[in-house]
């Protein structure tokens, strides 16, 4: 996507191809600014600390880590530890795990000179696949989103979104927003309500600010506000993205949307979750097996913004002393989920409508 | 309560009779200011402003406004101008309402000459029921709590809260703080989950420093957590104050309390709200005729809060110029409701259970 004109991926590698570069997510939308991710460490802190987020971002940057610490090392002792240490990076996320072993897989039987070079190749060719996926969600999701808008008679498509499933998630064109996006292009009238996703506010910061800088129609909105707005009306359908699903069409998704497709429920407003196929974890049956980070509790007793004069500054709301607890994820039952948005399609989120699409795992 | 061993209530006159002094509730948890409010522009901005807020507090602010604009006149014109004054302050909270008429059934009928005096009787008579009150609500859900606890073998009860119902909303003592307090006052094990309450932090910021204070064993969570810790067998049971309830039972509060009483439902938490009966609209049959109001955009675009060196500053957390909305009230059904704890006892949220302990409406 575009960035004041100029065209952008989440990604991509330095021009010495010494590095990759990648976006600093913790300076939105504050500061657009940009990290060389040169080894290892710095691939793996990017994504603890959250510079990358998003679980297909979270996987093309493990992808290029690994083929960064291969490197400086391309013993099998260094692949493999290189493998846990990125792997440690961020419990829930599924498309991690699936980077790293897609890359594994195939630098394992290759000569040790020639490791490295394949894993860098292996790494671009996630993040181009990633690219291809995103916009084959973002044409099924199409179609739902033309079908809705149908239905408004040229009134506005209301969509609720949580966290950020857009291009930043993503290698380019986001989960949730892709459709978005693709409608908003074919001038379908839309309204995006966004959640602000707190503890750390992707919504407001990186949602709000990829729908302002596509000139997408939004409003930005407590967390709290979704259920009201499903009572009142407002919300035509919502669509998120996911970190994993189990084979029984259970979600991991950020703190928070289970609340939101409760409500959805409650309102009879239909809730699409937007994924890749590498998010999809076949090995577990259900949510409950899904492992939920704990997040730092300064996460949730401090605010980080712009003040008046420019400069970001970092606010304490909570009382000295008191403790907080941070849950990164929850579970969504799949009971709740109306369907997946795939690159193949369309389908129920259970097991029966993910092997329709998906029938070699 | 006591603030560092003094006790305090949320309004009382000032020493010199000229006016009545308030805790500035959006200074805090930071710092520790109380105001004079001399006149009734002074009081409808306390309350407009939430320098004051809480349900109840409302009320009994609106009630010594009533007294001080009588004070300056004490023609029926002026009183049924400051009566309209005061109720344009906050649409949603029906407590106002009841004690601007109650104030002014007291004067009408009286010389304009014994107004003034007669009018801040009444505040005050109002104020020492609300704390009385509480204190009621308090000894109900206390037995509540007790039997919840029994269940729990010595291992701390967890009770989630939203926004603040805590003495800060009231007088003294809290509606669903109340039994908390004195649960914890006779050594019951329990840990209470905050909920933070954006976009105006009541639960982060007043909350957390009344439960601290009194030495509450408390965290500070998002609003976006208690779904997954409800799911994860974490929280015993859910206490909420309330700004108006209707007829048939349904509940009016601070935005976000319908996601989780939606949640508590579905993992079969129980959910209690505490009020007094002057928070019962008996003139409105269902939660849908509730007026919500919607409030500053940037309550949601800013946040407030303790810079490093202690003084307070607000953040801009969203991009410029992305839009908000911020509608500060949901309504929670009350099928979701599992009893009211009022000052006459616990009753089933519905018209009959109402009218089993209020016989008189």
């Amino acid at each position: 996507m575009k960035i004041q004109g100029r065209p952008y991926r989440t990604i991509w590698p330095a021009r010495d191809g010494k590095a990759v570069e990648v976006i600093d997510q913790t300076k939105l939308p504050h500061r657009f600014e940009t990290l060389r991710l040169s080894t290892l460490e710095e691939a793996a802190h990017a994504i603890s600390s959250m510079i990358v987020r998003g679980a297909p971002l979270i996987g093309a940057t493990a992808a290029y880590g690994l083929a960064l610490a291969l490197r400086d090392d391309p013993s099998d002792e260094a692949l493999d530890r290189a493998h846990d240490t990125l792997l440690a990076t961020r419990p829930t996320a599924v498309n991690l795990r699936w980077a790293l072993n897609r890359v594994r897989d195939a630098v394992r039987n290759r000569p040790r000179g020639e490791r490295a070079a394949a894993a860098w190749r292996e790494a671009a060719a996630i993040c181009d696949e990633d690219v291809e996926t995103c916009r084959h969600i973002g044409k099924h999701g199409l179609k739902l989103l033309r079908e809705a808008a149908a239905k408004k008679h040229g009134a506005p498509l209301n969509i609720l979104t949580h966290c950020n499933a857009g291009w930043l998630a993503c290698v380019d064109w986001g989960t949730a927003l892709a459709p978005i996006y693709m409608a908003h292009d074919e001038s379908i009238a839309l309204h995006v309500w966004v959640d602000e996703t707190r503890p750390r506010n992707q919504g407001a910061s990186l949602t709000a600010f990829e729908l302002s800088a596509h000139g997408v129609p939004h409003a930005v909105i407590a967390d709290n506000a979704g259920g009201h707005l499903m009572q009142a009306g407002r919300v035509d359908l919502c669509i998120v993205g996911t970190d994993r699903v189990t084979k029984n069409g259970d979600v991991a998704n950020k703190i928070g949307t289970y609340l939101k497709a409760l409500a959805a429920k409650d309102n009879n407003v239909p809730f699409y979750v937007a994924l890749p196929s590498s998010t999809i974890d076949w090995t577990l049956l259900s949510g409950d097996m899904i492992p939920i980070e704990f997040r730092d509790e300064a996460e949730v007793t401090k605010v980080t913004g712009r003040l008046p004069d420019g400069s970001i500054a970092t606010v304490a709301i909570a009382p000295e002393g008191s403790p907080a607890a941070n849950p990164g994820f929850d579970v969504t039952p799949a009971r709740l989920v109306t369907g997946f948005i795939t690159e193949r399609g369309v389908c129920a989120a259970n097991e029966a409508g993910l092997r329709s699409l998906f029938p070699e795992n």
